[in-house]
């Protein structure tokens, strides 16, 4: 294992986040709070250890899959455990273990507090909380990737390591110049929701960070009711803005380049927009009685299944009180995500598109036994590599998923909480059903329930295998073994 | 499509019921009950009808696995139809639906039944509900092959298509004599579970019932308490019978003809075994307090340990009141069902074997990505087709599952019911939680869930696509040409 490039890609993303804490510093000075100083004092020791870090260059810049997936791994761990320090020393969440709860739900872009007062935190607070989900949404190693100038041809295990969805496509030859044209398409698409926003008449503090939730699909919001005070123009204009960024976002490459007629043909969009439309539609007719206007209905509907397939987990209405019917849509869409390549979370839609097309062709196999034909996306043959990777991933998914259920189930909550919770983690959303429903929080969990929704949460976002092999013994054999050599030969 | 061998199928299995159908009548005269004309007279119409299906042979007896799925899925809806008929015109169960649910139920070994009192019904309804439990528990054209003259080679569709697990396996070269191998175990151990329920004083009808119930993995109690009731030596008898006949009957083959060592070896049944004793300690401490001594505990957990995993479905006490965590427990336990090759149901410990080991190695190559290797179950390695269909086999499952729990949510039941409704019907084990608890029935459900919940049940005994492909377009499209083909030819 090349520990010494992972040693220096730590310190890289030590000396951004010492730059990132730079704005929740800002913040404070704007509104005159005492807390910036935490975020100072952490920012500047994040930039003195990523200094010393990054002091002396690796020997060699070229790394394998194993080394992407540990260094994506570890960064996520560094950003969470340094991101929650100013929470923790501010005193603004006493509990360590709270303050790394919401630092991870923020990176990962999940939207699980464990606060019952958001609106008792310090502006700094809010930003910083809002900010991580706009990091997160779009991956810091990904940034990386955009600014840095690593040599060699392994990038993509960087990329791939981080990435969401089942396989990683190059927009450009140069993978350096896909990071960048991605990071270009997220801020301008900021920019614009923001400037839409402020046109609603929204604060512009609740603007920016609503803002910053909706674009890395995160959900935390700056009042303790989510959306539900804004007026219909602002949430519909979330409403859209959550099934934009829930878009893959090659879609927007292609828009971008004028290949108009390729990005409105992409399977995975169009089951994606056929996948909403269909969730409304059911949950339209069941709540139609409950607001009485179909105008609400609508909003209520609509807001509610963006904000879930998304996973954002923003609510305007409390959906816990919804009919059975209602709720049984919403968990379904909580596993069944956004877009691959978008800031979503879940299992992505690709892979399910991928999974029910294996279901069609094993039907067929029954029939015709003698036919062996791949599946199509898009009219291309899928490689049968894709497909067993699909398989593999859904599988693990629920082998995580049920363990977790049953870790979380001993302190003896009810079936559905448990069930929606690890379901709201796992998939990076934010709110479940029951007691961790819209109008709750995560903070009643026991601190070991806590650590495994944790887990839970930076195994949704980074696609499972790269925080699973953290757990292999032969890595931190490896590891260890690396730095006897590194130690011999300095 | 052959579907003249398919006609000639379905005809022997009509005669079968028909004689089958007797020993109910038998009880009824046994007990002077009136309802055994019913019996009588649906035995007859069956037996007519059978003659006049099987009277012109079938050209050819070749069929291929498309033939077989579709004659089994065919002969499980006819048995299913014939059966409900006396519990319908005898007045004992007023509604076709409910009937057919019962018998389904009963024939897939689910035991999920419809009936507030079942103490009410009479003998023979008793006797013919696990009766049905044991016919269908080994199948019923696995008793075809064992003794109707069917010639060809691919007599092995039709038992892959009815029999349990990723893949069969022949005991010995001729599959004729591997079914009667199968029918003479599965007698042996029925009589001697008869006998010892005898001995502990249980009631002979009682005992019957109980032991065919028992064998087929059914669950149909003849009491409203299930098996509250009896002395905890006979919940005993009980429990280590359910658990025997979850065991891969492969297992039994070895030890009858004195291959020990190998049948100890056999990894899927110590994984069950380990599973099952994993499950009983976690339950045993969590109810401790509710029993008082460490004997009840132990003797209610591994009582409802081995009714869920085995997907039996009896019950010794209302566990539906238990703590969260020991519920979890069994709504895991019901997802993993019992060995393949067994009488029981759910999605089989040889595919979790598989599925785990599939994620390791997945870990694995992430470490070494050049790695190709096999995974091993018993030290040889598993073709790849096997893990394929495995994979493919979990996705479909889940897929049906997720779209009938939808199904069902629309009647306005929680979540929990629902969630477990299903899960106790597709994976054939009988009751669930909360509305569809130990104490409770299925009953309440419209015709519209209790149709799904059907389907359900037959997709999970008959491992799902045997049942799948009967919807698929080109079926009916080939039975329809075959038709006009065969005419021609007459």
């Amino acid at each position: 294992m090349n520990s010494s490039i992972i040693r220096y890609i730590l310190g890289s993303v030590l000396k951004i986040e010492a730059v990132l804490l730079l704005l929740p510093v800002m913040t404070a000075v704007i509104y005159r709070e005492a807390v910036g100083v935490y975020y100072f004092a952490v920012a500047a020791f994040c930039f003195l250890l990523g200094l010393l870090m990054t002091r002396r260059k690796p020997k060699t810049f070229v790394f394998y899959l194993k080394e992407g997936c540990v260094a994506t791994s570890l960064s996520w761990v560094f950003l969470s455990f340094f991101g929650a320090l100013p929470f923790w020393l501010s005193g603004e969440i006493p509990s360590l273990t709270d303050a790394l709860f919401e630092t991870i739900s923020g990176f990962t872009t999940t939207g699980a507090s464990i606060l019952s007062d958001v609106e008792a935190l310090s502006h700094a607070a809010l930003f910083w909380r809002s900010f991580t989900h706009w990091i997160g949404g779009m991956g810091v190693l990904v940034f990386l990737l955009a600014i840095i100038p690593l040599s060699g041809g392994s990038h993509i295990n960087l990329m791939r390591a981080e990435s969401p969805g089942p396989s990683v496509g190059k927009l450009v030859p140069k993978l350096k110049y896909t990071a960048r044209i991605l990071y270009i398409i997220y801020f301008g698409m900021t920019i614009l929701e923001l400037l839409l926003l402020v046109a609603g008449r929204m604060p512009f503090f609740d603007a920016l960070t609503t803002t910053m939730g909706t674009a890395g699909t995160g959900g935390f919001g700056i009042k303790n009711d989510s959306m539900m005070g804004y007026s219909a123009y602002i949430q519909w204009i979330v409403t859209i803005f959550m099934i934009l960024f829930g878009v893959n976002f090659n879609a927007y490459y292609l828009i971008l380049f004028h290949h108009f007629k390729k990005a409105f043909s992409i399977e995975e969009v169009r089951c994606y927009l056929g996948i909403i439309a269909a969730a409304v539609a059911i949950i339209f007719f069941q709540v139609l009685r409950v607001y009485g206007s179909a105008f609400d209905a609508l909003t209520h509907a609509a807001f509610q299944v963006a904000s879930i397939i998304t996973t954002t987990g923003y609510s305007t209405t409390d959906f816990d009180l919804w009919s059975q019917a209602s709720k049984t849509v919403l968990v379904l869409l909580m596993f069944i995500g956004a877009c691959a390549g978008s800031t979503g979370g879940g299992i992505k839609v690709s892979r399910f598109v991928i999974l029910v097309k294996t279901l069609g062709k094993e039907l067929t196999s029954y029939i015709h036994p003698k036919s062996i034909k791949k599946i199509k996306v898009e009219g291309k043959p899928v490689e049968h590599e894709v497909v067993r990777s699909t398989n593999v991933y859904f599988i693990t998914f629920m082998i995580i998923f049920s363990a977790s259920v049953l870790a979380v189930s001993f302190e003896g909550k009810d079936l559905i909480t448990n069930f929606t919770a690890v379901a709201a983690t796992i998939n990076n959303i934010g709110p479940g059903l029951e007691m961790v429903g819209p109008t709750q929080n995560f903070g009643l969990f026991t601190p070991f329930s806590k650590y495994v929704l944790m887990f839970d949460m930076l195994a949704g976002r980074l696609e499972l295998f790269p925080l699973l092999i953290l757990f292999h013994p032969v890595i931190w054999k490896d590891l260890f073994t690396q730095k006897i050599i590194y130690r011999k030969g300095a």
